[in-house]
């Protein structure tokens, strides 16, 4: 672990992300170059890095807690969608040059805690990582790593005709949420709006509905970018086209009431992002095993469409999305695009 | 692999940076949630995590291609401090959205090149990675992946008193080059400028000399933060105190007819980063055992100095030098701070 610059961020940061390391011995106690980990016998390692912007991937000014929290569960949720135990992982971290002593030691430690209860959820730890100064805004990555018996990953390529397609969760609270912190949307109850802004803030990676699904999903995805452009995700690496319909989609009660209020933000709920859901596709004849998987992870799962051959899509689409009179809605990818 | 923002990011990395991990098969073409590593029986994994700010740790304007190089030659250099073999590492990126398509792709173009240099020498491949947009200066972080024999990485905290100290290569070039970079330093010679300035842009990571001093060397780390600070790692990780001797560190002719020129450098020698060498303590006897390791690498390397006791230190400092008169050194811990 490194860090770069002011006396006073050494201290801050050995004070308090060092403790998140305290449970991994190859830590080393963020005292050496880099991280030992012994991998399990038999078991592929899964790695994956993500990174965020402030006023780019979650809004100027959100608490430091939520940011620790939300950068841990997003990484996570893609070892999730591997099927992948989580066991660790390292962060990158740019602290604004113009912030003052207070403020960062207010940060890092708001920071810390929401890593900490991140760590605590989901069984990870800290084991390295780097932080510096930026005249910039603040900026963070993180690497998530994990383990999966080998050969056993669950993966984008592997849909097929026939399949079933599913979701885990509600779709589309985290993309309302993020539309009600930014004042874009006003909410027919403060309740409703607490449960979809905490859904936006604070995701659950779905590690073990993805541990479960190992051996009974045929593809899966993590939905970050939205349904619409993850479940595309599968479709172009799996060459299939996916068919989903509106009337399908699992909606939370408040995501429901939004709806029931106006009918366009259908749009939002379908390729917004941030949800950390999976969606995935089974073969014909596997449902009872996937609701079996659901119920011993204690996630709901709902079956939202069917895979079809390369030649289904209409006018280039990968994903059709058939609106609830029957017809397909025009659906424009937004937001983030993976490959 | 993620992308955030406009479609043309999207296909630049596609063009540019898929390329570089054709010959991971566990990437899964970028195209995936996360990359699977399998590791080697009986190795454990080592893992670290760097970053890096334009105009911070590397001057604005610099070469997309140099940056690349360097970046992933400062992650690889963790690894070689522990002896390991490096196979893999992710990036993440933050482009700045200020810039224009035609400077995006020119400076991914680049960057990639850098990189695919890097890995050709290094042996290793990218396998994820995330790039997004940021309002601030470019930000670049990378995490390297290497494999040692379980229980064999070398530490910082395994030095003893009695050791001898060690570093490979010469020492200084890198701090006298960025000065050179900065128009901070004026070279006797046009050839003395490239050949630091070279050293600064390009450091070549120690691998083949870490891997041969497993069983030989005490404690190792690699010299980023500076000759004084680095030792000194190893110092307060393993609770001794280092003495060592500017009459014996390593010069690059170029350095040496800088210092000639003004003695006052040796400071920067002494303190200053980046050279990407290794610094190591062996025990008493171990010297041929040393000597025949380094012959192996093909890497030169020198003894400065003895480790002693804890109670060696002299007013709290955990590295003592011993300037040429034979009198001590005031050397003031510059730049960067470890943890």
């Amino acid at each position: 672990m490194e860090t770069t610059g002011r006396r006073g961020e050494f201290e801050l940061i050995a004070r308090y992300l060092a403790p998140l390391a305290a449970g991994a011995p190859g830590a080393l106690g963020l005292l050496d170059d880099a991280a030992l980990v012994t991998p399990a016998a038999g078991e592929d390692l899964v790695v994956t890095t993500d990174a965020m912007v402030e006023g780019v991937h979650f809004p100027a000014g959100e608490a430091a807690d939520s940011v620790g929290r939300r950068l841990l569960a997003a990484g996570l949720s893609d070892l999730a969608a591997m099927g992948a135990r989580a066991f660790a992982y390292t962060i990158a971290l740019a602290i604004p040059s113009a912030w003052d002593e207070a403020m960062r030691e207010r940060w890092i430690a708001g920071f810390a805690a929401g890593l900490d209860r991140a760590q605590q959820a989901y069984a990870v730890q800290l084991i390295g990582g780097d932080t510096v100064a930026t005249p910039g805004p603040l900026w963070l990555s993180l690497t998530a790593l994990g383990g999966i018996a080998r050969g056993a990953a669950l993966r984008r390529s592997t849909a097929s005709p026939g399949d079933t397609v599913w979701v885990s969760g509600s779709i589309g609270d985290a993309a309302l949420g993020l539309r009600a912190v930014r004042g874009e949307l006003v909410m027919a109850t403060a309740p409703d709006r607490r449960a979809l802004v905490e859904r936006f803030r604070h995701p659950q990676p779905r590690l073990e509905l993805g541990r479960r699904l190992v051996g009974v999903a045929a593809a899966a995805a993590d939905i970050s970018d939205g349904l619409v452009a993850d479940l595309g995700h599968i479709c172009i690496a799996s060459a299939v086209t996916a068919t989903i319909e509106t009337a399908r989609i699992p909606l939370s009660p408040a995501a429901a009431a939004q709806i029931a209020r106006d009918p366009g933000l259908w749009a939002a709920v379908v390729s917004g992002g941030d949800d950390y859901e999976l969606v995935f596709t089974a073969p014909p004849g596997a449902a009872e095993a996937v609701r079996n998987a659901a119920a011993l992870a204690r996630t709901a799962v709902s079956e939202i469409g069917r895979i079809s051959g390369p030649a289904g899509g209409e006018g280039g689409r990968r994903v059709r999305v058939m609106g609830p009179d029957g017809r397909e809605l025009a659906v424009a990818r937004q937001g983030y695009r993976h490959f």
